[in-house]
């Protein structure tokens, strides 16, 4: 079999090792061929590949990023999108199966291609980790690791000048970065899109906590709705009440929380190194694994699926599954961490 | 209540972050005090012990070793010993419940205690992640973590040099942390004490990667046994038909794929860096999720327990369930490993 | 003697190491004793300070921040400032001379209370690195290791999205940080204070790199001015040309990037995690040896003077010498570096 | 200019920062050209080399190692050896200079070379810091910096065992490594190849730390010399005394220690993990600085010198200096270390 790579949205550490444990599965074990569509499906859409000889993937499991390229192109869209011409495509190319590394939007894309009988299966990639199914997407312990070390430095420098430190972190629309990282590194509160929290809660957890002589740290999701608004204030650079707000939802919670309590307070960004550079060795192991799964799922031709960790095994799932919906935080999961906020 | 908590066997990272989790949760949620023996069990066995307020668990959850400081003491030795005597020292000390950190030994010692009708919970800790019932053990993840760290550096000299190295690392019974950090660092042979495998073997996996133009890296876990021997060779400081050994299984090995290869081969041996310092994230959540949970299981007075990871979610299980045997690498982890190795 | 030591200023990884070293050497070569005054000059104006047995030093080489807390008061300044006020705080307390940590103001208000008659002394401090007479302050080595850190991340989620990425640092005067960082990650263009650069310039260096396939990294010190402005953008919220700008130079190069080349830019503040956490060992090393250094030049009664890196000793130079003007990045380096950039 | 650059002797990280170095100032400044010797002085000796485009050193300045190899060949030896062989060999292949990086025996066969009139320079490299002329060479910060980052977590292992631990750094004529990384994670004790101290001495320091209810951390460098032994103990698997001896200094050290003081001690080999893998950002710069000036020095045809770290500044010495003897730990510098021995 002669089997096309595919990695699409934002980029997450693991990509590699997944494409690094696909092909020398497929090499190795069933003899079979791989090429890399550049760029995501733009490279499907556009039958733009490269040769990936299991030279090529040497030493991938420690590089981030992705070594195909990645973008947002949708496979529907265009006059050489849709699963009539990636179908051509595959033909001219003899090519023999697609797989799709990517997140909710790409297994969307696989999913409607395999229903429309194209041999696609998918590989769960979302550092958010939003993805049902799969307990964990791989990206995501890397992203927490990255996010814990940020706020170990930034508990040491709240401490010398008796601030609030408040760390913005990745997660638009689930707090599963935030609440991991922020229970790892001891954070005595943690806001998230799933709970709204009113800004004067936040506050009276950091006063109690300055109140015992600590430093508070506060660390938020991007996509946290604080009570009384209706939507995430990420990147608008609006307004409210005449107060001057620079960025996002970092700025605004630091802004609050020094007006409310009048403690000095420092908003920190993590931003996109949560994103990129070597895996940890959990994301490592898991994304070798779900390459090496793949491609055993792709021999045994079982279109329409993707591969997933469950417990400790890594198990076939239907996309569909995967696609109900988003995985958020659940109510006892916040109930587990608030204990730890505040006083 | 007041509860008295235990750290017993080898150190771990993550051993303050359970009692953290532990106290906090027990504290602010249910107002219960706590307590520390010192020394694992032998505190338990002389009524040594200190006293544990939240404020002595600040900060605890990125710090490694345990603050209570652990043994090998066994519960049922000396005048002391015995669940008669251990009941009569918590009754003075209006100690309600003990919770027991530790591994096999420990939670069988728990076991003990508590089918004797005491108020005795678990906690699971093995580095080695060697425990029935439970998906992983803290500190496995911080292990695999640094060793992954250590075999890429070892790469880079490997490289340079066109050598083979081989990277011992901990594992006596089960070759979790060899597999895990083996499969993160790109090794091209994993040896571990569930499969005998000749050196003959190990050899060609050496050979056929150096004739690739790449530096072989072998990693071997402390309790591999090659072909041909009936027992472990660790720190016998023995010889076996006339060639000299110095050390353990990774010099052994070192020294047969040097004669068997002709490759230039050295080795590490990781030792104590595996067991020490600030635990992962991962292994901070894990623990103090734990912590918390153990606090819940004390309330609700379900001895002879301990809580677990399984998936996502923290359950409470029978300690029998997990002490029925070691939970070794199984055959298809093993087979998925070994498509990875040589060529 | 009694001697009080302070820190003052921002806080920089290594200000435990100065005072861990000072202490052990009093104590143990000299029989001195300390005290540590709390938050900065503060805690000298208001005779507030704590003991500082050689038991609360412990463990703190690798510890980040300042258990003695900083501020960045003025020593000359309220109803208790000033020399003579300082003077009768010092005899009523019996503390027979004053260690000043901290940077420019810091070794300023020392020097002035040293030419005023009182026993006072300084230890160099500023993570920018930009104090004469030293050739490196600790903390600013843990700085270029935290940035290097974070843009080696940038660099692959750059490379897999094709776009270019910004990296702002610390150096609102100079541009050390940038420089070294930059270096050190294989920045494609490096903007500090001390240079005025277009725009257009900058977007030239960026385009080069893309065309040549590789996705460009620029680093810009806060304080970096580009050509045709006449101050220092950062945190003014302002805008020019009609264009939005939300935050500081690193969101404006960012916009400028993107408008003059097409190139999709991303930015990242590091911000305070450049200044928290354990230090690396050069500034432990470091920082040990001038804490050391001091108590030993305290002991000699030199007052007026600072204790400094130089090649590979540490020196003992006048405060005066250290207050000549910044240190910034000479033109020979800007060159250097400069050869690295575009293309 | 085509320039023919070599690496040779044992990897340190940094190599390939200043290969990276010399091509980028050489190809953008000059317009030179650059070829690799392959494996140090075996591909001069053997005309054995590879073309260096400036393609082929990207992101080189993080990656450890080098791409070129290297190899413990001399330039003299052999039926190709020699100034006049290899004269032939740089005129057959119209190669005009030589750029040899290496440690001493490296830099002595560069000045040998250059003696008999051929155009070679050198670029000082050695992990062990050991040579003279320059402040510090590329590789020992990195080795400092691992060697901290493993005692700090031998730490908290040997506090909660209440266990001596024991490190054994590289450092077989030299005590750099060990002076650095033993300050920087607070040893109680470091014992280097330029002072010899009785066992007894250590076993004081061992025991006033233990008794003090702190676990003795204990770093020993390979080449250290026990009173009462005339030469290294290291890797001869001998024994004295009737004790036995399993590997080298550190075997010994903490065998020593445990009969002085009945204290449970564990020793820990570093090995090789300390010379592999990315450089700090401190030898990043330092290499990359290095890399760029040997290429002017080069262009400036002044043969026989090297390039060298003074202060901040990179200056061009002659090699007879830098190989006037080795660069060990002067006395002051061990007074220094020494205060914080013990008690």
């Amino acid at each position: 079999m002669k089997i096309g790579l595919l990695t699409s949205g934002g980029d997450c550490p693991g990509l590699n090792a997944v494409i690094r444990g696909a092909v020398l599965n497929g090499v190795k074990t069933y003899g079979h061929e791989f090429v890399g569509f550049r760029d995501g499906w733009r490279g499907v859409v556009e039958g733009d590949y490269m040769d990936l000889p299991r030279t090529k993937v040497r030493g991938l499991a420690r590089q981030g990023g992705t070594i195909l390229g990645t973008s947002r192109t949708n496979p529907f869209d265009g006059p050489n999108g849709g699963p009539e011409n990636i179908e051509i495509m595959m033909e001219r190319n003899e090519i023999d199966a697609i797989v799709a590394i990517g997140g909710e939007g790409t297994l969307a894309g696989a999913k409607r291609l395999a229903d429309a009988g194209l041999p696609v299966v998918g590989v769960p990639k979302t550092i958010d980790n939003d993805l049902q199914a799969t307990d964990y997407t791989f990206g995501f312990d890397t992203a927490v690791s990255i996010a814990t070390d940020a706020m170990d430095r930034l508990r040491t420098t709240g401490e010398s000048h008796h601030r609030a430190m408040v760390a913005e972190v990745m997660g638009r629309h689930v707090g599963w970065i935030a609440l991991h990282s922020g229970m790892s590194a001891g954070a005595h509160a943690v806001l998230i899109p799933e709970q709204q929290v009113s800004m004067e809660q936040v506050a009276k957890w950091v006063s109690e906590v300055h109140e015992r002589g600590r430093s508070p740290l506060v660390v938020v999701a991007e996509g946290f709705i604080p009570e009384g608004f209706d939507e995430v204030l990420h990147n608008k650079g609006v307004e409210k009440d005449g107060r001057p707000r620079l960025g996002g939802i970092g700025d605004y919670v630091t802004q609050e929380i020094e007006r409310l309590t009048g403690i000095e307070t420092r908003n920190t960004i993590l931003g996109h190194i949560q994103r990129g550079g070597a895996p940890t060795g959990f994301d490592r192991v898991l994304a070798t694994r779900l390459g090496m799964a793949v491609t055993d799922m792709v021999h045994d031709k079982e279109w329409g699926k993707m591969v997933a960790l469950q417990g400790t095994e890594i198990n076939r799932v239907d996309l569909s599954v995967a696609l109900d919906g988003l995985k958020t935080v659940p109510q006892h999961r916040w109930e587990e961490a608030k204990v730890l906020f505040g006083r």
